[in-house]
């Protein structure tokens, strides 16, 4: 049997479009790092030009001209949770997700609590809307911003101390998506300066995850686009 | 060696704390009827008593104070995306995701676009909190919905145009977590006469939904709590 080399069966570039300040890029940054894959980033940057995200060829990766998605063989996944599942999938080891089903149950509640109730409600996209069609002035969405993030960080504190699963990191002692989701969301916290006096295990757990090489290589500050 | 006969070893009974508009609880049903689950409901009334979601015994089960929470041998999961996939994963048939990780990455992607994109963005607290913390309006407060839900789907058809893998169904020709989360999005857009005319292929999904026992036992105007 003849053997065909096939240039597409190698193995595929990465690419990352991303923001260096977009808590959901972060995510994914985190979780490439955690399995030690290479990646390209592509930035995209959320303020210049417009908002680089809305322009048509961005359009075109992600219609919904979010960062960050992902590329690998030319297909396309979009949304961060989405893309760590891939990830995680793909490339099992170390995992990113319990054994258990209700192990994965525990970790994906904590991962969409940050997904679904915190981080999409304080987006640039909503911010510019409460500015520009509510009149809404900077001190009364620096109050929204406090509010939402403040009180979802507590729920979430409640809701691990409810769990009784955590350890070194948000379920026992190995990084997992929870994680991923979790250091962004604090850096945003604190970049809006949001009181963080009542949620001590979720900075414990910060404090773990800053340790790492993995996630210290994902922070904002580390990234290309950050000085451009 | 003694047999012991556990209680708690029995089949344990499935209980959702539901509202029946609650977009999420809605997506929880679905999944429950194509699983062919059975469940005991428990309604948690959004509007009366001030919001029973706020009250300690619910903050008890779910910290978030949002619905659905799903308990199920003395253990609770919250957040209707980790309640499916782990029905998913505990009961295989019928499939809601897709047999290849790339497959699930899609069927994932339109899941969160309107779970994280679309959804928390229109839920009933922020709804409060634009109302009476920064004094919008109701006209201002339905053209935000609308503004939301309407750019939310018209991506979304995008995204799946982009994708090219629907049929009969967001994702192929069989429902998947997709489609439980499309449903409900959908029946609120209507619900708050947001303009469909550019998502045509979204309306013939929900049509081809519609027509299946499952979808159309977990509608909201089928719930006990309807008519509460």
């Amino acid at each position: 049997m003849r053997e065909s080399i096939k240039p597409e069966a190698a193995v595929s570039e990465r690419v990352v479009y991303t923001y260096f300040r977009s808590s959901a890029a972060y995510r994914v940054r985190i979780a490439l790092n955690l399995k030690g894959l290479d990646y390209r980033a592509v930035p995209v940057h959320l303020l210049r030009d417009g908002g680089q995200q809305h322009q048509p060829e961005y359009r075109a990766v992600n219609p919904f001209g979010l960062v960050p998605s992902y590329r690998e063989d030319g297909r396309t996944i979009r949304q961060s949770l989405a893309i760590i599942e891939y990830l995680d999938e793909c490339h099992p080891e170390p995992p990113l997700l319990p054994a258990t089903p209700f192990g994965r149950a525990e970790v994906r509640q904590l991962a969409l609590s940050i997904a679904c109730e915190i981080h999409p409600i304080n987006n640039p996209r909503i911010l510019k809307y409460l500015e520009r069609e509510l009149h809404v002035d900077e001190a009364a969405r620096l109050a929204w911003m406090r509010h939402w993030i403040g009180t979802g960080l507590q729920a979430l504190e409640a809701l691990l101390e409810d769990m009784g699963s955590s350890g070194r990191f948000c379920h026992g002692n190995q990084p997992t998506l929870a994680d991923c989701c979790l250091v962004p969301q604090l850096f945003n916290a604190r970049r809006f300066e949001v009181d963080l006096s009542k949620i001590p295990r979720l900075i414990e757990i910060d404090d773990a995850c800053g340790a790492l090489r993995a996630f210290q290589d994902a922070h904002p500050s580390k990234q290309p686009d950050a000085a451009m």
